[in-house]
């Protein structure tokens, strides 16, 4: 086996940076069988690109990302650009035998995203979607208690995720803001993530109904859109995505579900909160606290029941050994550090990664349900 | 003007104890234009109500609401029993010319709260419907904050009234479970409660969509079922209302709703929670901890923004002065407290109570969209 | 056995309302052998006293102390005065032969607590020092999980009381902060229920170092002080209490503490919290949040060790079953319900109350060793 | 000037890995006036520095301290030894004219703490006592509004540092437990956080009274001792230093402190706490949420005053432009980045470095006016 595995990298804002972060320090902590090496960063901008690729330790850069995924020298694409480009690089990624893992969520269109699916399959391509909240340590523990019985039969999962980031009117028309480039708003963006763990931690959901709005229709255009940071000219442009989107769901295990994400409301900055209630406990989390998981338990003592607070930062917890001892802890990069370690395991490992372009697929369906449910005013069946 | 106003309540379990209370101290508390007197205590079964009606002060009792609602004596009839009875009562007393204050929601169906409602405008008399949760310091609070607009542009609603008083299936048949005394479960029950929220806080819904669901299909009947307590036999019998019903609502103001109410909610034992995102600032609320508001201003120091804690227990916060000093802390019970007190001043200077029973068939009319559409899986109109 | 016990009660401001409401409520809610008759209130300023004793329904008023401790048809003599007069009502009272419940702190000095102990002892009567904090249904739990063993051996106990309502140097010169009729300021009214909370929870205080500063030493004139409110006029006197006592002490038990006292806490409004740390747990409580306890217990499994909230409003809690279902929240005023519930048990039963007199004098030994510590620089034995 | 800084790190266990983190990441994140160089790291036991010094990135490695500060290729000295070694380190570094980075507290004892600033003083060489918590973005926020007077004249500083990780009995007797080694315990280790951020944030502290206790007088002898996890043996060894640590304090400025450091206090992992109290307002912070500041202030109107929770992750905010959007929040090891951005900018600018080696003294003195108080059961000038 290979002790190395060469990484090409495309895109170097919001989420390059976060990947970027997670390979130059993922074998510091985590005991890898094969050690990623930053070969290429790739971007348009080549004096950007070529900046961002100094300050992280890539080894080389690119302003193509077609030269790139035809590099003999790199073994994994990671394709954290706009959505609107994760098809293309997929395919061109898949069809050169490279490993691929891609920001979320995985396509514009659920068309799209099977397309995708199908190209790493026929492949054979390692494959994974970059759902980052799945290797939160807080979640992971979610998980173990819901799948060593300790929440009992589940009745209801809700979330929401809530941010204010555009609740300016005079926050510019970024690239978030436009369909063709994002696919859709609050929606693909952040439901996603939401959407996602629920297929963790519940399982498949089979039917929807939804609704989206657009309250500010028209902003400011840009002069220059970084991230999420942008300033703005005086000439306006039409916002194409939802500023917000909210929908029930029925789970195949029977249970409710209700989901809303929002980028309009004041004060929660990366507030992704979900809850889960079963006929033995409960539990819930918020990202903003990403390092505590409440958890309620009906088999405690009758008078000390109660909403407990674990501090999910021992020895014992999910990922934590690498890290830091009880109390210190960690940020919301390190997901991404996970991620990384995970995905490098399972190419070093040659197992499949979780969750896979299969699972974003599921995540695809579920959104299109959802946006189809929203225009047509009716529930829609899953899938 | 009379100086004493004479009440004669039905029902003595839950609600009756709450109300009694209320009458025994509100005149303690509050300076009213005219005192109660506690004339009459109404309910079936003379051994107990005899003993309740000692305990807290009643002059008398009857064992015949039909009784209690001719007595001369009486001036108001307050309507605490189960929901299949509120619209006779109600009719009763209105013939009789007495001012009334019914438990919510006001009535098992909407035919029957717009029957209550003509029957209170044709006899002339004072009306109140009892959403005690528009009482509480801090909803008053959050009402006054979005009156003055600080809270900007209201875009988002969102509600969950949890409980978790049926989460064992041991839990046996008591009458909130049947809908032939309760007319539906959490729905009616609780749901009630963050929809009439919804409407003091951000105005009149116009669409929903919706789904119930009772998980908990079977339970056993109840030898002897006094109010949350009960003892079960061996013998099962079939739940007939919701143990959940989740929605999704606009607006007439273009903001957009979520509501859920569940009594299977390990963990959440009172949990009335809402939260409104506006464009200038957002806030939330938890009946567990009614003595907090949360409030974040967009309009704070930009590096000192954030969710502030306000302990509502101020001299000049609704309500407070009447009690305790800063910090002291009130319970669920005062809320009674101070709707007695307002619609007892509402009829000592002839003015409308709020909320009536017009805002108790706007409530019905919400609840009935929303069984509508859980039936029919679509987007219904209100009203 | 009587059936009823007469009370006269000195004080109508802030204590003297909360004793009130505690009477007039108590058998309402709470099973009685013997039932509290109000017979009379007591308060200098005789306009006032009426109003008073008619809002809360006490049979009749007495415009002098020494009056009413003489009536016959009195039994228990309830004393919310200012400090100073608690010795001499007590002592009165006692020499009448009647039952004695006193505010605290017991006395405005260690040697006045003594005499007044003395005086209950020889007349073998009833006597209670009204530290109702005992009486939070979450301090029992505590309590009750420390007795139990469930934090193993105590090592830490460290409480704050804290208030802000002094805190603008315009806040009148009231009588709280006159050495002569308060005795002593935060140290006296504040730390005296956290010390008293310790000896409940942790038991006796050995020795103590403490400090003390009035921060504001001089404040304008009240021109009509009542209770904490009041109106200043321009003239300025000096302040003779402490705003602020800080001390450290050694429980007989090995486990060391922490206590601070203070009125110039900004946004601490009532903020009596505790903490105990044992071998096997840890318990924190609020009063501001007074309904819930914190729990963590080392004897949970590893992977969900944390802080538990328990909402302390389960029937199975103390006192809980006399008010509502779980999650409807109790109020500050409560715990003088159930501490006036307990004194009239113990008179009915003819037990001895708790806390007595005798726990009154020991309260009073620990604030009379921290006063001489802070004097002298010194550690000081208490007792 | 130089565009390198070579490092040499003196360590490679708890601190010095979180030290490793903060050279290998500084310069992705932020703009250096000269960028740090890995250049070698030192420990004792060769196999297990030359695999630490792999997975971190430093170019070479030694196993001797001496040769270490010997080196021509080097310019910083980063001390993360156990105390006993700071000083020799330290003056051998400053005696090659190294600039120095020492871990907290600076020395084991006051006098060393003397020698080592007379050394760096002599030498002219930066230096810095490596108290991380001053860089953390809530703290720093905390010290910008009190300098900004948002709190007013400042009465009272209270704060607590507990721990946990020595609760079971049978932790062994790892080198932080040998007073020959470590200096002390609680105290040193983690009273001298909260000492530096009371320095920090009031200014110097003149007198103080204290207390100190050894609960667990004898523990198993580590098998290996490897930062804190270890394994035990079965031979029992003496513990040598205090479990915990309590003390009162006057500042210079007039106001009062209370601080206390513990390792047994059950449930608390990392709760480093503190909050301020002014005339005009109060925070609060807890290091176990670190990315939060809570901030009451008298000035906000009336009705809504409140403690804020500020999330203090806003572009806006110390050190989070070179992070992530809003919410997205920092953990532990982000602290060590800032302060080593700091000292190499301090050193690039040729600046004071804060806090410099003056300050690890003036902490040292608080530490050992408490041990000398706490010994002799008296108040005790500091300095």
């Amino acid at each position: 086996m290979k002790k190395e595995i060469n990484i090409g990298l495309v895109g170097y804002k919001f989420m390059g940076k976060a990947h970027s972060h997670a390979y130059k320090d993922v074998a510091s902590f985590f005991k890898l069988k094969a050690k990623p090496v930053m070969k290429a960063i790739c971007g348009r901008d080549e004096k950007q690109v070529k900046k961002f690729g100094k300050d992280f330790g890539w080894e080389s850069y690119e302003t193509s990302w077609e030269r790139l995924v035809k590099r003999e020298d790199i073994d994994v694409i990671d394709i954290c650009t706009p959505g609107n480009l994760h098809k293309v690089i997929a395919l061109s990624a898949a069809k050169e035998g490279k490993d691929i893992i891609c920001e979320k969520p995985l396509a514009n269109s659920l068309a799209e995203a099977k397309e995708m699916l199908r190209a790493v399959k026929r492949a054979g391509v390692k494959n994974m979607v970059a759902f980052n909240y799945r290797r939160v340590p807080a979640v992971c523990l979610a998980k173990k208690l819901i799948e060593e019985g300790k929440l009992g039969k589940i009745y209801h999962f809700r979330a929401v995720y809530l941010q204010d980031w555009i609740v300016s009117p005079d926050f510019p028309l970024v690239w978030r803001l436009k369909r063709e480039l994002a696919g859709s708003g609050a929606h693909g963006d952040i439901n996603s993530h939401i959407i996602d763990l629920s297929h963790y931690l519940i399982g498949e959901i089979t039917e929807v109904v939804g609704m989206q709005e657009t309250f500010i229709k028209k902003r400011p255009l840009p002069k220059e859109a970084t991230g999420l940071k942008a300033k703005s000219t005086k000439r306006m442009g039409k916002v194409t995505v939802d500023d917000t989107t909210l929908f029930l769901a029925r789970f195949k295990s029977g249970a409710v579900g209700s989901f809303e994400a929002s980028r309009l409301a004041s004060g929660r900055k990366n507030y992704n909160y979900f809850e889960v209630n079963g006929s033995k406990g409960s539990l819930f989390f918020n990202l903003e606290r990403l390092n505590e998981l409440y958890f309620y338990s009906q088999e405690d003592a009758g008078d000390t029941q109660g909403f407990k607070n674990i501090l999910v930062t021992e020895e014992s917890h999910p990922y934590i050994s690498a890290w830091w001892p009880p109390g210190h802890i960690i940020g919301w990069e390190h997901t991404f550090v996970h991620e990384i370690y995970d995905f490098l395991q399972s190419i070093a490992r040659d197992k499949t990664a979780e969750p896979s372009f299969a699972e974003g697929v599921r995540c695809q369906e579920v959104l299109s349900a959802v946006e189809r449910s929203a225009r047509g005013k009716r529930w829609v069946a899953v899938g």
